[in-house]
């Protein structure tokens, strides 16, 4: 076993599929026996911060990765203690905190969200003041997918922010964040692997879009995005890289508005805005976040394909194989989990020469009906 | 489980490794416990020719296929009782057979070598006589990669035929063929899926060199092959699918002497000489026999990756990762077998745009030594 991988979800999944032809195997550790990533690889059913089951993990494996960032601290601390760990600690601890994150984001030089942190009923009324609404409370730590996040609208009253604090129960998470409300054009993000060796290689820049806090669909490279604003995201996660001294793929968020940039919080692993590399790119992020923390050359991050790739999730349930694969030139990534509302449960990728093209497929694989109650069908 | 598989060894590898993005979970059957299909399914270990190890791989599959063609009588009379089987027993019955495979292509039209069969000492006098010299005396049966052939220079005595009789021992095997000794100026090979619904594509025609009876390299689109063997390899392909009612993929290896095409033999499964489609084509030849086995639509054959494609083969021993992987644009495949000399290892994929320089690339990978008895590296 080379790898361990702390989570054995999809991420985790895609990973052990990308390090297998490179003579890799993976093993996750993953709370749910079901786990996908036990597809692939090994799969050691524990808590993270179990140690017995911390060791299994780690027995004969070169070094651990993750497959998310909000990685138990006695998680962290147990392993840093008995293996290599890649990314470092310091770049899971920055990345599992929306503070953190944004305070790392100013000091090298990019444009953020006007926030304020907030660890007690009080100074959150205090933050909103100062931040002014419309604003975002957020949980500093452990929120995704929308989750862990209040909208308050321009008319919020005190009792609003009240509903925030009860709702949103920080306690345990380690305080909120209140972010200003930034109207954005458009939602980008950048990928990018660090090698040990210090080797970087940037993907084109993505563009996302969500619904319901979910990612619905990304398409790389971001159309029409100006040639500054492309520089300007290079240079950033290159900046960022090197400030953590990171080994891995990291992913950012950015918004765009106009012609200027605004980072909004980073996620310090393979990221669902990454999927279509698998086909669009010369190398995927998974096969990319292999090489980078085990100090390989880096593959090339060009695009693949034709030149344009769109990729839409495929959640809560899935179409009928037979209709998604009908649709020419879509690759199906189905992650073998079993159906819930709301869950990912694939994607598929679109890639070819001409961005039209490209999306109307891709809208086609999205709208298509979920299959009959018998899964999947087979066709003739 | 979804898919049964006669074989644990690297095509069955990668074909669960096409199988998992589709959903499809991949059970295998081979003698050896560390057979390397292990790493991406289920394995189970036991005898072809065992009623309980069949049982076991059968257990809850929608059906079960191949990755070699010798399988045991036993072993298909079984399985065609107990589950559906693709391809059918029939195209197994005549792809194990070099005298079989050579009546069906001459029914359907297609040249092959003059040869003769040959079930007994006196017979094999009498076929080499017939044929003429030089001429090849192979096995018809359980032949591969070199093995169970003796070529018979132009000067061959009878003592040199009785030397081939004794060689090759075909007493178990079928009795022997002889086949012309027909001077070629390349081989090629045609590979093609038909799906159960009858739906058939075909990839472009692949060119490829042995050494030592080994397959080397293969580059495709195979350079320079005149319009017509190339529109006729499609049509004898598509004849061969049509004729054996066949589902999955299927390979014929072809001669080309001028602008005549011979075939030579079928191989009713995957191919080495077509596991450059992983990068190279739209959809894998390992993701096609699946969606083909299973009735489900085809993905596209047309070249992806920039247009043109070199796969060469890592035999005996592997080079260490961080040169094989400085490469550019290099795809590598590593089976995770342990090295043996002569033993198929891995193989490396570089696609592009420009025909002299993938090829460049692709033979970098080919004189690479090899790595350091520790085995890979992974660099700083």
């Amino acid at each position: 076993m080379d790898i361990g991988i702390l989570g054995g979800g999809q991420l985790a999944r895609m990973l052990a599929l990308a390090g297998l032809p490179l003579g890799l195997r993976c093993r996750s550790l993953d709370p749910a026996p079901d786990a996908v990533a036990g597809h692939a690889g090994e799969l050691v059913v524990g808590a993270y911060d179990d140690p017995e089951a911390l060791r299994r993990l780690v027995q004969g494996v070169r070094l651990v990765t993750f497959e998310f960032e909000n990685v138990p601290l006695a998680a962290t601390d147990w392993l840093a203690e008995h293996v290599v760990v890649a990314p470092t600690p310091q770049a899971l601890a920055i990345g599992q905190d929306r503070l953190r994150e944004k305070q790392l984001f100013e000091a090298l030089g990019m444009a953020v969200a006007p926030h304020r942190a907030a660890d007690s009923r009080e100074r959150l009324h205090a933050a909103v003041a100062a931040v002014g609404t419309p604003c975002i409370v957020k949980t500093r730590r452990l929120g995704y997918d929308g989750r862990g996040q209040v909208r308050l609208g321009a008319a919020a009253t005190p009792a609003d922010v009240d509903a925030a604090w009860n709702a949103l129960d920080p306690a345990g998470g380690g305080g909120l964040i209140v972010e200003q409300f930034v109207p954005f054009d458009r939602e980008l993000s950048v990928l990018a692997a660090r090698s040990r060796t210090g080797e970087v290689a940037v993907y084109p820049l993505v563009e996302n879009e969500h619904h319901g806090g979910i990612l619905r669909r990304s398409r790389a490279p971001a159309p029409a995005v100006p040639a500054a604003a492309v520089r300007q995201a290079e240079q950033f996660v290159r900046a960022v890289l090197a400030h953590l001294d990171y080994a891995g793929v990291l992913a950012i968020e950015l918004f765009l508005r106009g012609e200027t940039l605004l980072a909004n919080e980073m996620a310090p692993r393979v990221h669902n805005s990454g999927h279509w590399t698998i086909e669009g790119s010369v190398c995927s992020q998974f096969e990319n976040h292999l090489r980078a923390v085990l100090g390989l050359p880096l593959g090339s991050t060009a695009m693949a394909g034709g030149g344009v790739a769109t990729m839409v999730n495929l959640i809560g349930a899935l179409p009928a194989r037979p209709d998604l694969l009908a649709l020419p030139g879509l690759h199906l990534h189905a992650y073998g989990k079993a159906p819930r509302p709301g869950r990912k449960l694939g994607h598929a990728t679109v890639v070819g020469g001409d961005r039209d093209e490209v999306d109307r497929v891709a809208a086609r694989a999205a709208a298509l009906p979920a299959a009959a109650p018998d899964g999947w069908g087979f066709g003739a």
